[in-house]
């Protein structure tokens, strides 16, 4: 047996989570949400309506849309959304540690 | 904002979680699966699949089917399953004091 276990941040529903999280971090690295829901294996028009959502439910953008230039545009996630992935981060690994902490103390001699 | 979560008990899936608690602590009160389910809104086919698939995951039985006699028969909630209860509620309260604190500690301050 072991522990299952989804977390999330709500606002007036689900705000943010480790979806969202891993559509951002790809978004950071390839900066193209095309190639970011690409990678996922979602539709580039799942991805934008999940961005939407995400910034109508947190209530600032994480996305930022560069037009043109040399590199012919692409998308950047802004520094509010880099900041709450910063926090997101740290906040999903003190779960993952304590809630595997929890298991163990209440069901690690379970039979 | 807030935080959002579900937790549960996996073994070749979920296993055990918050329903399948809940419909067990009624079948406690009530002694009767059927008396239970319907205090819960679910079909008494679906409690009884329910209970099934939970038997097969946990492997050990978690009612007991008493027949006939004075009172007319019923459902118990078997000894180990009332084990499993046991656990499962402090589990519970620590899972939900846990990951509030957790929330505040990272996201309290996030404006």
């Amino acid at each position: 047996m072991r522990i299952g276990y989804k977390v999330w941040l709500e606002n007036n529903g689900k705000a943010f989570g480790d979806g969202p999280y891993e559509l951002l971090k790809r978004v950071e690295e390839t900066h193209s949400l095309h190639r970011a829901a690409k990678e996922m294996g979602m539709a580039y028009s799942k991805a934008w309506r999940l961005i939407g959502a995400m910034e109508k439910r947190l209530g600032f953008l994480v996305i930022e849309r560069k037009v043109g230039g040399f590199s012919g545009g692409g998308s950047l996630v802004t520094p509010k959304a880099r900041l709450l992935m910063n926090h997101y981060e740290r906040f999903r690994r003190d779960t993952k540690k304590v809630l595997d902490k929890i298991y163990r103390k209440h069901f690690g001699p379970w039979k």
